[in-house]
């Protein structure tokens, strides 16, 4: 009921901002100050529009969990009642009229750069005109280059600049990423997530290049508009993944945990490769602009280094700021005032995506790892309050970033004045999207299975096949350059792309489970994979803080991890060592692990709490567990008990063909530190 | 030495900072896209510049507050570092060389509107010029219209669109106040808040304005440039009060909670009215400019009508909105899935705000009166999480958004370009202030005694004087509009005097409150005012429910609140009747206050969980308790004890003069239902 009503407040509200713009067209008189009052309200109607967006997507969401509804996620619904709202406001609402003039420099002008200048000023001359013509200045600021003079009516109806979308929408929800990451089955399975995140998606953004250069050359009407270079960028944007519909399934039905580990974890670092990469591409293309897409060895190698470069800088920006932050929370009593200390924590944490930026970095690359360290330094610094009070700070904002950004692509795929429909590239979008996926998923697999111990099987390729959604970031990537034809027809097909994937892909996972016979309702403590064996160990041993135990694995021996994971091996020692107790209250401290000789600084760098912590709150302290289950926890409160539920009801039923083994984990007793939750 | 740390990196990227800036001046032959990312760098260091600033302050208040120095508040350090960085920016960068050119319509332009065009295209006509002008097409957005070309130098060095003000820094602080506001008190003294802040607040506004036009006068170097409406809407921005300080000061030093009300109370209510008082003053000038500064009775009826119309409508937007929401909340089960519920209350708040714009009203008005709503109703539905999510969520915005604006205010008063230093002026300026505060507190006070029962003592009136600092309001409405010389001059003046009160005032309210003998460590059960009788009868009746009990004071008798609070009373009764049962899950519920013709429909309205609620419950219910002690609980974590601790101390080594009174308080042994927290 509450619904309709909010329904019909909204139509009322779409009529109204669709009459103020016909109204519009009639008050071509009206004063100056009037003007920009109503340029005023017509930005208000525009935010109005998307917060009722989202408003009804929240409502809707909340009538489909309500009733058990599973085949629309959040994003989905966000994308078609953006789809809807577009396409009211295209066909019902009439065009805006933008006056705009022509203008020349004045006879004097001296002006002889061959920059654009920053800002112009209008004088108009006497000349008996009628209406006479307003003998004032207007100032001017600069706001793109012309390419296309018939197509540009600067017609912006309920669309935004596309650097918001990296400046704003885009920080918290990688932050985000990071922050709520589950590190423990991220490291664990870090060599496969490196793997896809790393080599696929280049692989897959080549590949893609290639056979979209390929196709394009097969279509008279496109040859001429794009360069291999132009393919590439396509390529590269198109390879960043955004699973989210697929995670948020994933974590109803407690899918097993590496799986879901696999397909976060490669999302998350594929979005930062993917724009690292596109940045190289274009940088490279500035350079080197032959016109003919011909290819230069020396400008090859500067742009590889480039990548490298920028990805790797942008990494040590944001661990260093996530480091100091830890510091400051560390060694100063600022946790004594928590809001403080909140504060502290959002303001490095932005001023991180900051740094990045104006060092001419990637943010978004900085502030993920700034993220990641954040959650597993800072937090245990952090008063309860903080720790509360941050994690729900970003969920929110993250849940309200991600809808906006999806309603904003329905909205703009009718909206948005540059897009090119060209069915062939689309087509061929589709195609090429679906390979390059295929390409990073299954060679990459077989090529891991060859070193990895507890193999990959194929129904889990598969679910990582599918869960190649396109989301935030390819659509941000396509629509921060919309100059040329080219660049307009990606952006259409990227759009198409997200929103197909979203819906159709994001809608079939459930029956794709089933499918591919993937276990559901698996506890985090049995998993699929072997490593369960490995970790009962340590549950039995009264430990749930596996990561912590992980160092003493090789002496322990037995463990079948110790032929690969010895990269994250080497680095857990070194942190529980080094880095763990300089930059939390965590046991040992620096005074058990460092040389006696160092003994001084030692000192200094131990706190009391460390010196006088007892054990018992060591796992406390640490948030690996708390963030393990954090997710869960928090994303939709008691929804886990009604998730258990649902999935027994789905055992009753059968549809999931999976009656056996999942009868096996469920009576399972937990052992005496396994944590049932 | 963290903190030393900080202040190092601080100074590195200050450097840094001014460095790009000079290096710009030898940046004239890159190109476009390189210019597009330099301007990209700028803004995220203009940015970055006050992220570090909020860092500072956050570590060195943390430090104050670490050692109980408590003459500086944050926003007042804010303030000062902010001053210090615009001076370094100011001497020590050069001035960012920004191109612009004058330009005329191209010859056979067919332009013949009065309004100038919204965007130019710029072309370049085919002359012999050396460097060859580029051959291409630029397109520019209307920006402003240029008053004084010799002053116009758009140096927009670490400078914002002043309408950001308006649109994303005063939202939340408004919505905080409202958000949590203490009710109790607030209603209590609604009669002297409401006084003070309509009534004085428009009596300040016109002694203000027609002292300062009267001194202007007197000035022949500024005679031409002010029209009667010019100070007038001075004296409506001026007259817009922040006492964040010493609000903050009484919170730590619990001063007695009536005139901890009045002080907050009138300093929410003046800013909505002082943003309602000037958009008339403007709208009045916009209409019927005379030049003369002429009046004219009907088009002054009319600005009063706008006054209250715009008022009243915002107002009713905004607890309508609170209503809505809170209904959603009540019937939807939304609160199952608590961050679909937070991002629910989010939205319903900000689209309040976006509103109340597109309707031509007042945002900031609308906001307030949404969160006490939302307060007031909607907060009683939320889940737990919610409720702290939300409250936390407000809190970390409003103080980020407020030191901002005074790191802002700082930095302005050395790099906004549009200053206008007069003496004559600024002095008249803080003379006006400091006498408009006056005429605004001592005559009412005396008003309002002669009809108040429990009176207003002098020492309370001289502290409500002297809590009229000036903050966020003034200034946002002074730098809005700087096109005129007289607005400049306005613009310095209350920069100037937000700056100087709220370092010297909130420096000095620690020496003020002992001077003026107020009563500080006031348990709020122990009020000064005579309230405290009514109240302990109520405590002793085992309630601490004081606002559900209120309407049955009546016939409980000994009550000294009736001759004035009938307005009070009917509201409260209506809302305890009606509104409550309708609007949240409290008892009693609409079957037992509707008439019986009614209960189908009552039948509707109430929900299963009103029905099974027991009474014990209900307490727990209601949000005004809880909302009570927000400030404490929240704010700054443990630090209610020590500033019990605190002002041990400060009655130890009597400093206060206070002594016995304070001592009759403090031996005080809650009441059976008293809550001692």
């Amino acid at each position: 009921m509450a619904v309709v009503g909010v329904m019909r407040i909204f139509v009322f509200f779409l009529t109204f901002y669709i009459s103020l713009y016909c109204a519009n067209s009639a008050a071509t008189d009206i004063e100056l100050d009037a003007k920009a009052q109503f340029t005023h309200r017509i930005d208000s109607l525009n935010l109005l529009l998307y917060t009722f967006l989202l408003i009804l997507t929240v409502l809707t969401i909340w009538l489909f969990k309500h009733r058990r509804f599973r085949f629309l996620h959040e994003t989905g619904l966000a994308v078609i009642y953006g789809l809807i709202v577009g396409a009211l406001i295209r066909y019902a609402g009439s065009k805006t009229p933008v006056l705009h003039m022509s203008v020349t420099p004045e006879k004097d002008s001296k002006y002889n750069l061959s920059l654009p200048p920053d800002t112009l000023w209008l004088r108009f001359p006497n000349r008996g005109s009628n209406p006479p013509l307003p003998n004032k200045t207007y100032a001017y600021a600069f706001r793109e280059e012309i390419v296309d003079i018939e197509d540009n009516e600067m017609d912006l109806k309920a669309t935004f600049d596309p650097e918001i979308f990296f400046n704003i929408i885009l920080p918290p929800i990688i932050f985000h990423a990071g922050y709520s990451l589950k590190r423990k089955y991220f490291f664990r399975n870090l060599g496969a997530i490196l793997t896809y995140a790393l080599i696929g998606t280049t692989i897959s953004s080549f590949v893609v290049g290639a056979l979209m250069y390929g196709f394009i050359h097969q279509m008279p009407n496109l040859k001429g508009s794009f360069t291999f270079l132009d393919t590439l960028y396509f390529g590269a944007l198109i390879s960043s993944t955004d699973p989210l519909t697929i995670l948020a399934i994933f974590n109803d039905l407690h899918v097993d945990v590496n799986l879901y580990a696999l397909v976060f974890g490669e999302s998350v670092l594929n979005d930062a490769v993917a724009i690292v990469l596109s940045g190289s591409i274009q940088n490279y293309g500035e350079r080197y602009q032959s016109g003919t897409g011909g290819f230069e060895t020396q400008a090859f190698f500067r742009a590889l280094g480039d990548f490298f470069g920028i990805f790797t800088l942008s990494l040590l920006i944001g661990a260093l700021m996530g480091c100091i932050t830890a510091i400051l929370t560390k060694f100063t009593h600022v946790r004594d005032f928590p809001l403080l200390e909140s504060a502290l924590f959002v303001l490095m944490s932005y001023s991180t995506f900051l740094i990045a930026e104006a060092s001419e970095l990637t943010g978004v690359v900085a502030v993920l790892f700034c993220g990641i360290c954040q959650a597993h330094y800072t937090y245990n610094n952090l008063s309860a309050d903080s720790r509360s009070r941050t994690k729900k700070l970003f969920e929110l904002l993250n849940f309200l970033a991600e809808n906006f950004i999806f309603s904003y692509i329905g909205v703009s795929m009718f909206t948005f004045p540059k897009h090119h429909f060209d069915p062939g590239f689309i087509f061929a979008g589709f195609f090429c999207a679906m390979l390059g996926r295929a390409v990073n998923i299954y060679p990459l697999s077989f090529l891991l299975n060859l070193g990895r111990k507890p193999k990959i099987p194929l129904n889990f390729q598969h679910m990582l096949f599918f869960a190649g959604l396109r989301g935030a970031m390819s659509f941000a990537l396509a629509i921060r350059n919309t100059v040329s034809d080219a660049r307009q027809a990606m952006l259409t097909t990227t759009s198409l792309i997200v929103i197909v994937t979203v819906i159709v892909q994001g809608g079939a996972t459930m029956q794709l489970l089933t499918w591919f016979k993937i276990p559901v309702g698996v506890e985090e403590e049995v998993e699929m994979l072997p490593y369960a064996g490995v970790r009962s160990v340590y549950s039995s041993m009264g430990t749930t803080d596996v990561e912590m135990a992980e160092p003493s694995r090789e002496s322990g021996g037995g463990s079948r991890l110790n032929d690969k994971a010895w990269l994250a091996r080497i680095w857990a020692d070194f942190d529980v060592k080094y880095m763990k107790p300089f930059l939390t209250h965590a046991r040992p401290t620096l005074l058990e692990t460092l040389p006696v000789c160092c003994n001084p600084i030692a000192r200094i760098l131990t706190t009391t709490e460390q010196m006088t912590q007892d054990n018992r709150s060591r796992s406390q302290l640490d948030s690996d567990s708390d963030l393990c289950i954090e997710e869960n926890e928090l994303s939709y409160g008691d929804q886990r008990r009604t998730s258990v539920q649902r999935s027994d009801s789905l055992i009753a039923s059968g549809d999931l063909g999976l009656g056996n083994r999942l009868m096996d984990t469920r009576v399972r007793v937990p052992g005496p530190g396994g944590k049932d939750i």
